[in-house]
């Protein structure tokens, strides 16, 4: 993957998955919101929504592994080289080892909306797992790298271990639009990362950047924080695309001053929700 | 900004945004005190004053900006200088950089107000991120200075690393007095402590400080320590005039008596808002 | 202890407490859903498991506390030995005191069953602090170590102090599943970490491991995350084991229909205790 | 400081006020059960016991500052010396400091019982920012020390900065026996451990330590943990001598069954308490 096509992929991946986090999420808190004024909606759509999202994760996550140990120079299935003594491109089983997790994500996630007896948290947990272990591996892989490769990894994790925190909070702090939407938006953050990394790292054009210059780590740390701004901006424009599209459909089949007192009701529910936890 | 007056602008403004909140949430505990009463008054005066606090905050972001972009020796919006093949003026594009997310925090506390819609707790996760990208900026700002230097600095990313996570901990625990009140008082911490920074490292009068004399590190610690209390101090005055202010105010409205038993009522009902939680 | 077997021992004693800690919380799990139908079952059974879990505990804590001071080369329960100014076999002593806060943890374990008075937590507060102590030793046990010794040892210190912030948290969270089993993994995980540590440094069979290779810190970093895959699996596996098992058997006792209303009925308690969180 | 004396007098301070609060919440935890059977048993007893606590720290850290100021060898008042451009005796001033802080927490008590207009955990919060300064004030204290010296310190840092968490934690989770029960806890430990450091730098007879041996650090480390474990036992059996002697002295008041009927709903309510936060 020491190219910018290898960041370039899993960065596309992660801004996929916020893109659909955030749409699901702004979904969801509409049904709930919904639910206070009496119509029971059913959330079928919602479920499908999960078990493409599950089997989805499992694919890719099985499609990431084949690759990264069938592709040319991989280590295809072998891990220990007997004859040279050392282990056969560790790199490789490393992402391997990423992506299983994210496919055990994608399992818990199908299979607590399959069963009900499966306790709910465990699709969130096993997230907040999957970017542990991303963050883990990453964080052993840092040392004896030049300053700029170090630190724009370095950076890479505070999105990584924010995502795993939000998650594992949101075990406990379920159905909470905020942390939804903060996980959508750190999803959005490392996706764009990834990018940012294979253009420091292997720039399609122009010169190669000076990976000791002091400089270039102020630029870089600055414009993790415009990266931040927009992975914000993004996710609170898809979640106000979301919701008017749902407002209008559901608009439609009732007429205004309903819909008026539904908004006023949500709002109000939304407003008890959080003050009862005061 | 390396002069006192670079130093003592942020200051002031943090102080007085301090004030403001210890302000602000006085006033907002006295009404919700007032509610369990019956007595439905409109926190018309409350809103208008989230206006004003959010319309500041953009303005003051967007001047900001703009001063540290166009000052005589500032970059002019110019970010990379093709012929020394090196950055334009960082340190101003990265005040630039925080700036722009207090701008952001303020456009969050103007929406949550006007749209219910705005799911609470936007407003206080802005201010998160605001304070956060702050420290996080100035984390990376502090190696190779001289050990005093980045002492003081480092002392400073206490109030701002502590007021972050305070006010990731509203968008949970919302209405908290005392989470709001400490806040305001870490707010007038830091806006004191940049004062203290200015006199440091450029004093107005009298000597220069010795950067690397052992005893300055153990007194500015030991300061930091009395900004603290006083910044207690002050957080506590304040809320004392302001509460007793309020209470003169809407007592003359009604005869003492019920006043008496509103002030029961409220301490009643602040007693049950906290035993709720065991 | 510094030999294969001498990891292998604790090793062992992680992996049946986990596995005891899984079954126990999936019965009390499905014991806490069954009241919700009205069904008082009597959990005295549950009883029983605590009673022995604690007493086991005691007991296995002396009995190593006993081994550790009177092995052959031991200390003989001799601290400091005056002739040559030195201390005694600190090693046996730490491991002596890990022993002698899991016997406490087993103490309070038995008492919270025992008394009502005891309050609730006391339990869990002190498998917390069992586990801090261990990880606690272990941590200043680090320095001057081969690399790859120190790093597999870093690396025990994940579960042990995840486990401790886990077990604090049920003291508040108390009768959560998904942080209990989750508790019970964490120590899955230990046990057979103990085992892969026992591997690298005392290898049973083939060459000594390389202990500066960075090769092989690479791999048991990656490594680290199977045995959390295969802890997750085991964990998971169990719980269904016992779910079904205790299933079929209460639903022998009563004709199908019920059996399925009462599941219905758990499952959306189970999903109330979790939404009303919000 | 610099002596045994130096360390003994903390250390008996903070051991009585470890003792203070096992009693003292002991006493709360039972009042508390006894509301729930219906009897208005008025606290005047508990609310005494609060200001003679605020009334004794407010006494305790005048005279503490008092002393450090105009000891003999102390800066009596005087800051920095222009004649040697230098500053006088800091150690005393940051001793002074950590007592003005703990004689505002007693001042914030004083105030929470007194007037019901000052929001419930202003106590706590003030508890946690004193040994925050305390802490932190110790933190940069530890510098080019010997090791054992500075690891002796560190240790100390676990019982201040566990107990500023805890009582911020208060703040939030307030009336919760094993919290509270816990931070009494951290009290004793804290206050042996000034013992513990006092024999170690100053040993009142015998040879002096070794403040390099490796052995020292190993055996210190693990006498942490005794001390611990000391703290843990003596909380608990003062909670059990309070408790019995509390029932017994009720108990005598009425007749016996209905103790009975008492402790039983006592127990229920407090596994009601920890179960409704499922």
């Amino acid at each position: 993957m020491a190219n910018f096509g290898g960041h370039a992929i899993p960065g596309t991946f992660f801004l996929l998955y916020g893109l659909w986090l955030a749409v699901k999420h702004t979904l969801c808190h509409h049904w709930r919101k919904g639910q206070t004024t009496g119509r029971q909606k059913t959330p079928t759509i919602l479920k499908y929504m999960e078990y493409v999202e599950g089997g989805f994760e499992m694919f890719a996550a099985f499609v990431g592994i084949m690759v990264e140990q069938f592709v040319t120079d991989g280590p295809h299935a072998e891990l220990y080289d007997h004859s040279s003594k050392s282990w056969v491109k560790l790199m490789n089983w490393q992402h391997s080892t990423m992506y299983l997790f994210f496919g055990i994500a994608g399992f818990a996630n199908v299979m607590t909306t399959l069963t009900k007896s499966t306790p709910l948290g465990i699709d969130r947990i096993s997230v907040s797992l999957a970017l542990f272990v991303e963050g883990f591996l990453f964080y052993y892989h840092l040392h004896d790298r030049p300053p700029l490769d170090a630190h724009v990894h370095t950076l890479l994790l505070v999105p990584v271990f924010a995502g795993s925190a939000n998650a594992m909070l949101q075990v406990f702090l379920r159905d909470n639009i905020i942390l939804e939407l903060f996980l959508a938006c750190l999803f959005f953050l490392q996706g764009s990362w990834f990018y940012q990394i294979g253009c420091v790292l292997y720039p399609l054009s122009g010169p190669q950047w000076d990976l000791t210059m002091h400089g270039n780590l102020m630029f870089i740390t600055m414009c993790f924080c415009w990266h931040l701004a927009i992975a914000l901006l993004i996710t609170s424009i898809i979640s106000l695309l979301v919701c008017s599209i749902v407002k209008r459909v559901s608009g439609n089949s009732r007429n205004v001053e309903l819909g008026m007192r539904n908004t006023a009701n949500c709002s109000r529910k939304a407003l008890l929700d959080e003050t009862d936890e005061e």
